[in-house]
């Protein structure tokens, strides 16, 4: 990144929160859940999403239990949330099922 | 599987658990939680333990940092630890970092 993160307010979160289908603000991560078909729906998502969060150099934090995947997304450098987490999440978004 | 799960003991997850490297036991469930260079290695790993997972059809519950991943291990039809969870643990071993 040529850039480095900036911290977002509590109400820019908000404001961007409110433009982000499925996701919330979870101590200052931002959070999704989703459910797949099945564990071979789910981590190919997962794979999908590796290589998006590779590329960005941003990773998730993140679990898989059969058919769900749970994500967090928090920039370490500021200790919040940052326009990167809304980045990966917007791109997580495209990848997951309508 | 041709045969149903069995819940093992705690003497026979103890006696198993003697021969697998990495592996605790874990509120009912096998654990262990591996550290990799980076996270194109961690999810690497990650999906070469998916297609194993899938081929047995006994799945784990997972999560990953960045370059760390845990593992936990347990069989819902035995709400405990079966001879499944070894045999994935063992596979897993196969794919991990010595």
């Amino acid at each position: 990144m040529s850039e480095k993160p900036r911290k977002l307010s509590n109400s820019e979160i908000s404001e961007r929160l409110g433009g982000l289908t499925g996701w919330t603000e979870n101590h200052q991560k931002l959070h999704r859940q989703i459910e797949f078909a099945d564990f071979a729906e789910a981590f190919g998502f997962m794979a999908s999403v590796a290589l998006v969060a590779e590329r960005m150099n941003h990773h998730p934090e993140w679990s898989n239990v059969w058919n769900r995947v749970s994500i967090d997304l928090s920039t370490h450098d500021v200790d919040g949330i940052s326009e990167l987490d809304f980045a990966l999440a917007e791109a997580i978004n495209k990848l997951a099922p309508a």
